[in-house]
């Protein structure tokens, strides 16, 4: 059965800057949208400014995989959304963050941390991203290198907590590095951060950079989760209790 | 020079309960207090229904090391707060939670998973810890394992994120086992997660369970931190930016 | 395709030991086998005491994941054998070693540590397996627990490194826990330890187990690698080296 | 006490090439123990044509800390001694390897992988190192990065497995990246890999590169460890055993 992505996007530079609107007709949710379809998944779209961000229950109750791009507007996301969108996470909807989207709340909230926090640079620089986990589905079918002829500069240190998983290290011209491509599992749910995809390079049209986030779809997927139990329970073994205790409860 | 220490405790139980206050005559706070002073450490504390719950700006600011016990009044910790203890942490702050402050809105905070969901059973039953990393200073002078008599049971599935650093596994009479010491670094912060400590038990004690947190406390003590440089930035390496912007690969 | 397993089993007990022959009358490896088949997996078996243990080098080049069962006649392994496979694993060659395999040679040569060192119990007593990754692939369609009547107990210190992904923890009725589910990357390769299934107690037969397995199998199995360039290369982006040999900074 | 550290070089090119000899009077390893001893450490060196390397077992016995720097004489290492180093770091003696040691014997024994396999360049390029870890012990006193005007350039993938905790991740000038500095935990003992240091550029002279090599020596230091018992053991809580087996044990 078909994996059902929900693609979210700020969609604001597409419609407010001509040229970003021409390099992205269908904005970037419309752009991953379709090479995730090409790729046999089911893909939904769902914007900032439609209502409820196009969040609402019943769309992220229908989503194996949440895609997010955010970059200017991550304040206008309503607070109860991402308490939502949170909850689905830790409940097993997987999520991919993309490039921008690292300042965002929901990021943020799971990596408690202060992910918005690295440094940057806008001028157009080489990107080479390297695979340092050649054993992983996110790198299924790529090459050892990706090189982004011209990309916004991420560098260390990069306010994260140290990943579950680290896929790709990522070089730049001016001399910085920045961890680019990594997992966390959080409770049900499975996360990936990958850096590429500043507005203004095209990123997104990029053979590789779609495979690893098919990859990534893939891997985040949800798995029929054990049923976990929780609160007050009784001993699965009896046992007389054998200490003594000076407990009024 | 002493690590200056804060021993933050609730101090409900002990106030409102008469066998928690004869077990504990000077709070929680005051016999974990003691035994760091005795270690050589310069302990001060401060408890939830002080003003600021004792954790003034400049408590915080003059805190190497912050230790944590609440258990029925996590609400009442205000999100001012919580955020001032947060921002400390990040900033190079020690942590150490102890037992049900696994629930704590920091802990919960810091994790970004639901920390407070677990099994537990609060009947007195023997719990069995376990070294699992016999290299790590927090298990400095221990023995292999401790047993402690009589505790509440905690046990799996934790919701935490996989640990950095995991310590100790705790074995239960009634059949569940816990993730029950373990590290997380958190940008310029230490955390440790101690579970033992339930109000009614005497657990704080144990001599191997001051020794543990003895240990934890200077793991956990801040070091002579890189200075971090953030935001935009010039490169360090001179380069002409290499690509055009807009452009489609 | 259907992922093609080599099932390695030493296949002396059940030679030797009249009951443990009626218990596994196709020897260990049959009876996994045989389930591996029915899950749709291509299921091929090797034994210890077969040429080169059953595992030419075209079995080797042919084999997605091996799984190793060894005890009492890890030093009856070939040496040779031993490098072939571990080349193989480093190579992308999926591994999953079960219950006494830890002492294997092969383990201990990918692990780099004395994994034949444990607690051990032969007495048969109660195993609880706790999930503590409800989000694995490894855990699919799995209840948060698996209990197992009678096991052989193994308890920490288990002389392993800390695993990469740690799935299970397991509690024992004399008091014991352990580490018993977790995987390893070991440059293109991926390795699953899992600890039940001593040659006594008929543990292949139990539906949970044989499920644990077979998600093993699928998670461990190789994907198309990125090509690696190793050795002396020429860089990427022009330069002029810019210090001087023997200089003194 | 102060900390007892056995420098190990192989002490081949200061000797055979008159440059490096000039480079270094004393040795690569002379140098190091140098400015231990001025940070209050006790440094003993042995080198590669000593009798048994110079690490006799009361060497090996009395050494806290053994730095190893090797390139073109790994294999001239005897195997009886690797093991002996190899019992010892398990034991508890604290491990460094630095630069071309990443193919040592004791180095890929240890990992369990081809540590050897990474990218190369000697023409002599610009090295930045970048702390990814603000919060750990080996960082304490540094900048945020370390500029290295000339160095050997090392690249990914680097066949190491997935450090315990990443400390530095370096860029070079040609294009590639580097995890730089990492730690291992392996049983009691604690290994500290540092990147930088070819024979002729001159890096051990670094102060940036001497203070992390004093931190790094501080952090592996053995603890007073928990005593671990091992093989068959009597439960610690009384039960009977519950199940039925077919055992002959």
């Amino acid at each position: 059965m078909a994996i059902k992505v929900t693609v979210w996007n700020e969609y604001v530079h597409e419609v407010e800057e001509e040229a970003i609107g021409k390099l992205y007709p269908k904005g970037i949710h419309g752009c991953i949208a379709e090479f995730l379809e090409k790729a046999g998944m089911k893909a939904h779209t769902a914007t900032l400014r439609e209502p409820e961000h196009g969040l609402s229950e019943e769309v992220l109750n229908d989503t194996d995989v949440l895609i997010w791009w955010g970059h200017v507007a991550h304040q206008e996301v309503d607070d109860k959304i991402v308490e939502k969108v949170y909850a689905r996470v830790l409940d097993g909807m997987g999520l991919i963050v993309l490039h921008s989207g690292h300042a965002s709340k929901i990021f943020n909230k799971i990596c408690g941390t202060n992910t918005g926090e690295l440094k940057w640079r806008e001028v157009g620089e080489k990107e080479i991203l390297w695979v340092v986990d050649p054993s992983h589905p996110i790198v299924d079918g790529l090459p050892e290198k990706i090189i982004i002829p011209s990309e916004e500069m991420y560098g260390e240190y990069f306010g994260i907590p140290a990943p579950d998983e680290l896929l790709f290290l990522s070089w730049f011209e001016g001399g910085e590095v920045c961890r680019s491509g990594f997992c966390y599992h959080r409770e049900k749910g499975k996360v990936f951060y990958f850096r590429p995809g500043h507005e203004s390079f095209g990123t997104f049209y990029i053979p590789e950079v779609q495979q690893v986030i098919i990859n990534a779809v893939k891997w985040a997927t949800p798995i029929n989760f054990p049923e976990l139990v929780r609160g007050m329970v009784d001993p699965i073994i009896d046992f007389t209790p054998s200490g003594d205790f000076t407990s009024v409860h």
